[in-house]
């Protein structure tokens, strides 16, 4: 392995008032995904690589809501978005309203390794994804009953989506990951199946470049979780990277950007950050947030605010 | 009207390679779409109101790609992409990948108004149009003979949308506006029907808070157009607000965005901003950008580098 640089990796599962039922399989969750991105960039893979796959396993596992797990939005649908993004030359990917496909991320990728464009929306997105010879899978393999569930708890009701954020805290919500290698370069990725019946088409801050996720090698990757709407208000992960170009530490960075994000617009959610030197930083206003990093073979991972466990691991 | 401060618009109508035969229409158009706007702001109308009206104009002129003389995408389709947004909460609309309807901005308007969302894409969007009682109008309606002229060139040639873009400046592009209104409240508003041969759901910067558009009470307003791409890379919008934030005046943050804009990613394209005291600027790296502001009664407007005409006008 390239020593020039330690790499680390910083996963989270979503900043929302998670229930006791979805506790261990989260905390779970995001120390396997953790342990996936590190033993490629412990190998000496890229952090794009590391991320994509922590993400992949974050989609695919149905404790989550992105890809397998994902949310029904007003019409029971499920509607997927995702972005991938590079620090040397900034080169993004991202995909929105995407349905029927397993791996949002991987799409996202796609995105911005084969086509001259950054951002693929609704049948667009899909007609990509047949064109990379993607499988398309059922709704019903990406919906959980758990899934099912809360979209009948809002047919029933009519709550509305704010309610379910603020008040209920319900809506399932997003998977992250930010990465660097050896090489010193960063990456992020961001994936969701959004807000419990959201309306149709509705997309909030995960697949937007600079709002779900952001990085650069100059400064470092962020990746967010949360009540969208307010995230994109205030660019949250672009907002990170400008207070480390102010000097301030990954961990500071991540604190002064979810006070702002609640100052400013009242908004509540999670970043997870990893600094171009390998600093780690983690915030979240919400009730919990799961997450977990992995960095010279130590993981630390935490759901509650004040956690942060911690183990060996050995790749 | 109220006099606690003079209220200020800048309009944009695309920065590219504009050709002679638009010259004259894309002038006329930008100083158009200003009077209407900065009439509203005279009588004491909001800034949102005022860059709401002018982007309707705009829209409505097929001079410029957006609404009516949108471009047409890789299988002759017409998709349009818009947002709008206020700097006292930092509330947003933004619909992308919409169809069928004569006002993007205005149905970016009504996500922000009357949804608990702030961006819906493709079928959502249409959907939501409906709902919202906005009629729905025919691709012919919305598509002038240049246009399809464009696309027919693409189909005939198969350039990619990169050579379209870096060579020939073919692709029209964008419109959008910024203002602040005599209470010190900034706006900003952009639409585009994109760029000619684009994928199916290809979403530029236009529609994406931060990048197309943002705007903060605290700090001013700003609107891009050019190559979406490395527009979204850089975060235009949200990076001149940065800049403001930093001591920068409104016309040193537009310059010094096109500029770093450039150097990170080799990005083209222009930038209209408006501090919340009403100082004006504006930039583009492009061979042309239509452009006109209208402060103190005074119109101001231009399309080649250096142009700077200047006449009345009492609203």
């Amino acid at each position: 392995m390239d020593t020039k640089l330690q790499p680390a990796i910083v996963i989270h599962g979503g900043a929302w008032a998670i229930p006791d039922n979805f506790a261990e399989a989260s905390k779970l969750g995001v120390q396997i995904a953790a342990k996936i991105g590190y033993k490629i960039l412990h190998s000496g893979g890229s952090a794009l690589d590391a991320v994509e796959a922590a993400v992949c396993s974050l989609e695919d596992d149905p404790v989550f809501d992105a890809g397998r797990g994902s949310t029904l939005n007003e019409i029971g649908e499920v509607e997927m978005d995702a972005v991938i993004m590079e620090g040397s030359e900034l080169r993004a990917g991202s995909v929105a309203a995407v349905q029927n496909i397993r791996n949002p991320v991987k799409l996202a990728r796609l995105v911005m390794e084969r086509t001259d464009h950054c951002v693929l929306v609704g049948k667009g997105a899909n007609m990509f994804a047949e064109e990379m010879g993607i499988e398309e899978v059922s709704v019903d393999s990406l919906v959980t009953d758990s899934a099912r569930h809360d979209w009948e708890h809002y047919k029933k009701f009519k709550v509305t989506v704010n309610e379910f954020f603020c008040s209920r805290g319900d809506p399932h919500d997003t998977v992250g990951a930010v990465a660097v290698d050896c090489h010193g370069n960063v990456a992020c990725a961001t994936s969701t199946g959004g807000i419990t019946a959201k309306r149709v088409g509705r997309v909030g801050d995960s697949p937007i470049i600079g709002s779900g996720a952001y990085c650069d090698n100059n400064y470092g990757a962020a990746s967010a979780t949360g009540h969208g709407e307010n995230i994109m208000k205030v660019t949250l992960s672009r907002h990170v990277l400008y207070l480390i170009q102010q000097g301030l530490t990954p961990q500071a960075a991540a604190d002064k950007s979810i006070e702002y994000m609640f100052e400013r617009v009242k908004g509540t959610g999670g970043v997870i950050v990893v600094g171009n030197k390998g600093d780690i930083g983690y915030n979240f206003n919400t009730k919990r947030m799961a997450w977990a990093s992995l960095k010279c073979n130590t993981l630390k991972y935490g759901l509650n605010p004040g956690d942060e466990f911690v183990s060996d691991f050995n790749p």
